[in-house]
């Protein structure tokens, strides 16, 4: 791990949603963990006509919302407010670079955070390079997505590429920032308990569900052109599998991380039209309810063009690794829309006992829930004895946590952002998403979706509000299975 | 299970020790929970002159005391006496026991509790016979010592066996009847998580801690003769070693676990002059503290009738398992008097992970509790992420805990003698120990006793409210083990 003794952050977009959300929150939790350098400095660029103390005066309260009140006080606030500086300027005006490169401190690691649409990401590289912004220890950090398929997530890979090494890149996806996700690394690596008995030797199946409650959020014209397979299973969905299913890497290095990880998406089974009834289910919700809330159905959001759509707001696979330890060993994912609950989490299924002695009792197999979202965890679901006197050997499931808040002394669970930031200012890639993995998970949905359009796979309605269309339940039911719930 | 509705128990030393200190308050729990049958009753017998109303007299505040204050009613109380009737009668007078025929319920099954010196045991069984008062559902409940080595026990059991079949006769081992034993058996074969790793491949070696901080409590005299070995590691220790190391049986009947449970007593290596200096370690207390209490030396304990004694108040064991399962994982054991706390435990310890890829933690090995006293309970000792983001990948070890009292919906363990009475009511035998375990037990023991008279291994000191002597220490430590603290 390089640790940069200097640096300073060049952050395009400062002044939009995510940097007011997440970015300038887990920075600001970096300094009251003492975390930032003295030297670390902070360039915020915008378009719009500010001065600093303008700039710093609008995201104070932003900042403030949506830092742990426990954390505030004036004083830390007034320690951040020093690091930052404002610049204004048109991302596409070379001109501003020269601005911004006079600015720009010498002989300091320099981190461009790219927090704009990705569609500038071509732009601001050129300009940068341009104006001579970048020096041998430039950094840059993506957001999300990175292309929509595979031809187009490749141009925006080479134009990084020309002005940034993949040692000097690093590709954000914050579910690999979130402690469960470390911890699950942890739970496979550091306990032979657990280490041993990963493959399809003792796991019957695996399940990952990411559920959200919102719908598409105002943005219909961008989602109907991407729907829940392009935004959700590419990216976060296929990481979360790629980091349960990985070999285990010889060191943890980013380089022996992401080999691991690359290895599994080219171990995925190909859907084509041979197959892709039988493993994908697609879903668009309708009108419905969560609680008492009525919701509009997704052609009836607002911004919304059409009366009919054939965009996914859910979707259900059912993959295949095709290597040693998988073999035979199911993968279930499911993603979608307007759910009944938010809920993101991985279910590993152990096999069942092939005997059972306990004539009270059901043959309950163990499963891990290793769960991201609410109340972030890893419970062990075992089966122990029932204390009782009357049910002498009655058997009773329990669900163990494997991760406790109170016990490591800290009061709350850090951001993903904040890992990631300290990662970056630390030039340690291993959370950060290499460039293979992410052409080659676009080549696997490409296939896919190729798939179903060449086999006229429509939507199969869902109502806002439920766990998705009842075909997905269909999926894994046919396979004497269920839905983790 | 036969379950016997109609049951009368005759139990033999009502005015003893254990009567009042354990079986009453067990039979009281079992009223109290409603799990004695209507027509359920107690005969009493001791050699005093007693009116059944002044026995109850004295057992009432006995009982009380010795019961979860919870539970107490002076309803309960009036309910239990009435099942109870004393019978005064002096055991070694055939003539009483023709009062005691007289006395008996015909066409119930009889269980006959011999809570009494077994040195009366033949005698009893005797009256019992030419009395007529056995019927072809007597049953007979025996209490530990069985013999003091092979040929002893063997005497006892075939005394009873004239008498009683084996099917008829109920040894007790108190721990085989504590809940958390119980919840091993689950533990083991109710979770393939569990049960797939509990061999050589993954384990590395087992520990059986029995420590006690009393001393000979009074009994000098008698535990000269006898010593740790055989007062505790023939019987406690050695129904541990079974449960643990047992391969799972294909039914829980007695049967099944008793044919178990001897397969492991006739694997256990047998330790003989040529290994029993690497494999025991023999220890006597000296006068010492626990806490600021000083204590006497065990031949400065009351009723000490020498100034040396060679007699072990402590044993410290290295055994193996010669079977496929075992090989090559020690088992070791050690048990004591006055050592520094009370504690009863299994601990399972796994091997170590072949490579270590967090190179901020050491290699932690993951380890399973199963304690029997203090605070019953199973732990799983795991390695989990550390929530620091200082420390990206420090490794916390966590204790989980497998066996919440609060879980079961139970205020309160139910004692080994609540389980032992319910199930000798209920001719079920699987969690009393058979005949020949007992012999098979003694016959190993004889022989390593036999191994340290010739080899002249004398014992070791170790002062009182120590964890015994330091070779103890040395006969794991030698292995590049140490003992669980």
């Amino acid at each position: 791990m390089e640790l940069a003794q200097d640096v300073e952050l060049v952050l395009f977009g400062a002044a939009g949603d995510l940097s007011g959300r997440k970015l300038f929150p887990a920075l600001l939790h970096l300094e009251a963990c003492d975390l930032l350098e003295a030297q670390f400095n902070i360039l915020a660029l915008s378009r719009e006509e500010l001065t600093t103390e303008a700039f710093l005066q609008e995201l104070k309260p932003k900042a403030q919302r949506y830092l742990d009140s426990t954390r505030w006080s004036e004083a830390l606030w007034e320690k951040f407010a020093k690091r930052c500086r404002y610049v204004q300027m048109n991302f596409d005006q070379a001109a501003d670079f020269d601005k911004l490169a006079s600015t720009l401190r010498d002989s300091v690691t320099r981190i461009f955070y790219f927090a704009t649409p990705p569609s500038l990401f071509k732009t601001i590289c050129t300009n940068l390079g341009s104006a001579a912004c970048l020096n041998a220890d430039s950094r840059v950090v993506l957001e999300k997505p990175i292309g929509n398929d595979l031809a187009s997530s490749r141009v925006v890979n080479e134009t990084i590429d020309q002005y940034f090494t993949e040692r000097q890149t690093y590709r954000i996806d914050h579910y690999l920032g979130k402690e469960t996700v470390q911890n699950l690394l942890v739970l496979r690596f550091a306990n032979r308990f657990i280490n041993t008995q990963w493959d399809q030797s003792c796991i019957d199946h695996v399940q990952i569900t990411v559920a959200e409650t919102v719908g598409i959020e105002g943005r219909w014209s961008y989602y109907e052109q991407v729907g829940q397979l392009r935004d959700m299973v590419q990216n976060h969905l296929m990481q979360l599998l790629c980091l349960v299913a990985m070999e285990p890497p010889n060191a943890m290095t980013a380089e022996g991380i992401r080999d691991e990880k690359v290895k599994i998406v080219r171990a995925l089974r190909c859907i084509d039209s041979s197959n892709v009834a039988d493993h994908v289910v697609r879903g668009q919700y309708t009108n419905g309810f969560i609680g008492d809330r009525g919701l509009p159905g997704y052609c009836d959001e607002a911004g919304s063009e059409s009366d009919s759509s054939d965009t996914e707001t859910y979707v259900a696979i059912k993959a295949h690794i095709d290597n040693w330890r998988w073999a035979g060993v199911p993968f279930y994912l499911r993603t979608g829309k307007r759910l009944a609950e938010k809920v993101t989490e991985i279910v590993i299924c152990y096999k069942s006992l092939p005997h059972n002695i306990f004539s009270h009792g059901e043959n309950i197999p163990n499963r891990l829930v290793i769960r991201l979202q609410p109340n972030e965890g890893i419970e062990m679901q075992m089966v122990s004895k029932l204390h009782s006197l009357k049910d002498k050997m009655g058997l009773v499931r329990q669900n163990l946590n494997l991760d406790f808040l109170g016990s490591s002394g800290m009061d709350r669970i850090p951001d993903a952002y904040e890992r990631l930031f300290l990662d970056a200012i630390n030039g340690d890639q291993s959370l950060f998403v290499g460039r293979e993995e992410i052409e080659e998970s676009w080549r696997w949905c490409d296939s896919l979706i190729q798939a179903w359009e060449q086999q006229g796979m429509r939507v199969k309605s869902y109502p806002a509000g439920s766990m998705g269309p009842t075909r997905a339940d269909l999926l894994i039911e046919k396979d004497g299975r269920s839905w983790h719930e």
